[in-house]
């Protein structure tokens, strides 16, 4: 997430109490995930496995639980007891949860010829762009930009809350989540089912790109990264952080694990499990997915153990 | 797709700007994909491939790209330079999309003792029958038509577009929808739970039988004939263009794989994956599916490889 | 279920038009299924191999369809014709189907803090505790009780009926409803995805312990029981009566057979399948799912089928 303007070192350090150290000069530009930080972005780390990959990623401010570590030239660090909380704190201050009674935001833009049926939420900060068809009963969660030419299909919700938690386990509750200040962002000529949900970045953006199309019930997982002119069939299911590159097709019930890539052109048969990432223009299936012309053949060899132990156990 | 009166040859041609040739003086009585087509219909061809089934089928109407076919006695051709796009006006122009702000339209049809609840969605041409119970936030579409006695829990759509896109990859966006005008037909004493997606047809129908029941989160594709007395349990999706003999009973988050069909009374186990047609009566369990008890015993025989590889590589 | 007040064996016997036998005094306090019955419950049972198990079990109650039993101290017998029809009956009188044309109904208990979005259905009985978020397009169906610090996001339903149902097939329509009067109880702080569909108890409680976060598009069955801070991924499916203790995690597209218990922090990789139940503090894969360890080791058995071929056909 990127905030409205930049904000100084000084006026984060009031708001998360906060003793700071290195350059106190710099406008702090936003706030994101270690995977996705830029130049400007304020970062939080709270174990020392991971000061050293914070400290150096592309992030100028970090918010951190020690004093004893090297500054690099030009970044600044937020010295505080609990780097999560402050990290809530910042989000609730920049994108607070929004109530509301009204179904469609007044705040959002439609564009020529764009098309809103009945029972259908439309958040804060939504843009649609033209010749778009948004059927009954779809959720638009705040921030969500769709393209031109896009149709959503009857009960599909755009934009839930990332399935993300901090897993510190010393307390009732153990699971204690980060907030999702990220968006969505639905391209050109996208077409999405019935029933899906795409959830929204945790602090940045989960994408489909121009062209794709998904069948029903296809879930998509925070900060995903899908391309152009991609088919995933019904019950697709991708966790977050995935790059999936143009032109990939996934059978139904394709399931993908978390911050993996996915080749272009690759195709995945359907109801493969995708454990680790897959190079492009392969077919692949199975559980962990292999080369589908590998897979078919183990199929095969299955089948002749029962001569084999004839032969060998007579 | 049947249009409200048959029309004259002499129209289509205006309409989609073709050449004929054949039969000029039937009249055509509707549109309709290769694999539903019935005498009357139109249906279109595009690639040389199928020119022959294409005229040989029970269509009386083909559109099509080239003169140099020889025309059944009876029938008549329509000559364009992309079939496709024809089949997209006449679909278009006989089911325009019909952008609303009711949610339930003035047009339907609901029987004595039957309940709509709140947040529902009904859209045009849709006909529900005695007793029946729509919950809330479910979508009906366009030309759904509903039995009598039927439940539909919470969240479900029906009447959502076919997962059907043209694939000819000349252009940008690789994917161009086939305009669905097709219908859903829900027969008597049929329940469907919450956060059930059921398409359309693309041409014609798709249509669960009497007294199937389906659990939630149940997807079936366009055109595809569930029959009577069906148990589906959660999370399984059917393809398009699937037949579903009477007494089938398949498990939950089993997947079952485009146009084929399964025998009546047959039963599948949980998290199968159905790649092509099963015979009647018998337990199929795996991905690919095969005899229950083949695939049992082949578990068994995994299990045995140490044995033997102890024996024989010792 | 429990009755509002106990009622009288006559009353009950006046309802369903049956003959009594055995103790005629007691108060009859409610109703349940067989696996959750308890004293001052009725019960039902048609078939001779249950009659034992049902007249000996916590149930005081019991609708039968004989006279030729023995009927333990201080039990009553209802007899009549068809049990089932009975049980119907009993469960119409109490929990009638109620339509209304209110969104939320005028009965709802919202606790301070807690935010109802646009679109949302709450039925009739349904409490809401303390700080919780109920996303739009949201159903929370009769009987609900929500806790303190909940989130439900957008699109999902809470309360939809038990997929039960009675398989007598001496009729036209096979499956004929167990009606559900059961209820759902989400407990404090527990967090659940867009697009989950949780089925209320038959006759009992379908219940989300404390803390525990659902991903998108879960699958919770009638009457199972979810512990404390469990973690389920998106597109896990469980089915009814299942037990799943404190701290387990199921990842994507796990399937869960009916009434088996999952020990306390077992962690189940994705696309597993459970066919029974399972031991704590393990790491399951497979479908059936085995411990992961040895299905791991498995995978490397089955490469090495070629080799030991070639060995002994060679």
């Amino acid at each position: 997430m990127k905030f409205p303007a930049p904000v100084s070192v000084q006026w984060i350090a009031d708001l998360i109490q906060a003793e700071t150290a290195g350059d106190l000069t710099a406008g702090v530009t936003g706030i994101n995930e270690i995977h996705v930080v830029e130049t400007g972005d304020l970062v939080f780390v709270d174990h020392p496995k991971y000061y050293d990959k914070c400290l150096n990623s592309d992030a100028s401010f970090i918010i951190i639980n020690t004093k004893e570590v090297t500054i690099p030239a030009g970044k600044t660090i937020f010295v505080v007891a609990d780097p999560f909380e402050s990290y809530l704190k910042i989000v609730k201050h920049f994108r607070p949860f929004a109530s509301t009674a009204k179904p469609v935001s007044d705040d959002v833009i439609v564009g020529e010829g764009s098309v809103i049926m009945p029972n259908v939420f439309i958040g804060r900060h939504v843009t649609i762009g033209k010749d778009c068809v948004i059927h009954p009963n779809v959720s638009l969660l705040d921030y969500t930009t769709i393209g031109n030419n896009v149709v959503i299909q009857a009960g599909t919700v755009i934009g839930s809350d990332a399935f993300y938690y901090n897993t510190k386990k010393n307390r009732d509750v153990w699971y204690k989540k980060m907030l999702s200040c990220g968006n969505v962002i639905i391209e050109d000529y996208v077409e999405i089912g019935a029933g899906c949900t795409i959830d929204r970045g945790v602090t940045s953006v989960t994408r489909i790109g121009q062209g794709t199309k998904l069948d029903n019930m296809v879930h998509i997982g925070h900060d995903t990264l899908v391309g152009k002119n991609c088919l995933f069939a019904a019950q697709v299911a991708i966790a977050g952080g995935v790059v999936v590159e143009d032109g990939v097709t996934l059978w139904g019930q394709v399931g993908v694990s978390k911050t993996l890539t996915i080749g272009a052109n690759a195709v995945v048969l359907a109801q493969s499990g995708i454990p680790s990432s897959l190079a492009g223009d392969k077919v692949y299936w199975g559980t962990p997915t292999e080369d589908a012309s590998i897979k078919r053949r183990e199929l095969v060899w299955i089948k002749r153990i029962p001569e084999l132990w004839k032969k060998v156990m007579q």
